[in-house]
């Protein structure tokens, strides 16, 4: 089964697709959408949403694992990652995708063991886990990797639990 | 020249399409699309997004005013109407519209004139100009009139600062 990780943001939106076999996961493709700060928001969310219908199209995930976005003090930035994340959620949902969401927290705790991990460790566990030569970069890609390592460890009764609300 | 106003939420979103004719303006249909709290985040933004799809075609707007947001305190809401406000972004410049945002102060000037106008005065401002029997209802619908108005008074100098960067 493929798994879609998406890391939402409207500058940089990282994606990561593996293949998950019996216990066994293997990288199929990752890389990263990007826009152009002088392009106004309406055609940059334009261009994250065709971008990753084209993706979907293109590989055929059947399901999508995208972190949860916290903030805590600028309330802006938020909504601005979450129009992005909107039309990342909805190229998933008009693909008739699943979509899971997981927080920070269990994203590290699944792929370093533990949630207070930094980013260079759950960098170089999503390295070591899918077999690569070297750090995925940019770091928005190796997250979305890493959302996508997560699901592929969470068993059928966990998935559902955290099916997005 | 049809003016789709915007009021972006994930539980109901107001719309409100108004004619302008020279100095004049008139209501052509409002309402609003509203999700059930119960229903999964990406069913709910796929309908926000096909309800508004549908809208612009059928009524055929070529311009859209929606407020921008801001939120002091919950980041949590505003990442959730972000999305929300996102698929309606995205709607608009998947329909290829022109796309104007105006700060909730912009839009109370433009409708009350003066910025601190309160609720009940901006309802009663947008029936007043609409020629309409009565309030609208909800107040999302009665907001997105709102939005378009203010969009309809600004001339094409101002139209084109305010053009969503």
């Amino acid at each position: 089964m493929k798994i879609l990780g998406i890391d939402p943001g409207y500058a940089i939106m990282g994606f990561g697709i593996i293949e998950k076999k019996g216990s066994s996961m293997f990288p199929v493709a990752f890389g990263s959408l990007e826009t152009d700060k002088d392009t106004p928001m309406p055609g940059r969310l334009k261009h994250l949403y065709s971008g990753l219908m084209d993706v979907i199209a293109e590989y055929g995930p059947e399901e999508v694992s995208i972190e949860q976005l916290y903030f805590q003090n600028n309330a802006k930035t938020a909504i601005y990652v979450g129009q992005a994340r909107g039309v990342a959620v909805l190229a998933a949902a008009n693909s008739g995708l699943r979509i899971y969401e997981y927080t920070p927290m269990e994203i590290k705790t699944a792929v370093a063991g533990y949630g207070k991990a930094d980013k260079a460790q759950v960098q170089s566990m999503v390295k070591m886990i899918l077999g690569l030569d070297k750090i995925v970069k940019p770091d928005d890609t190796s997250d979305a990797l890493a959302a996508a390592i997560c699901h592929a460890y969470s068993g059928d009764v966990k998935k559902a639990m955290f099916l997005m609300k």
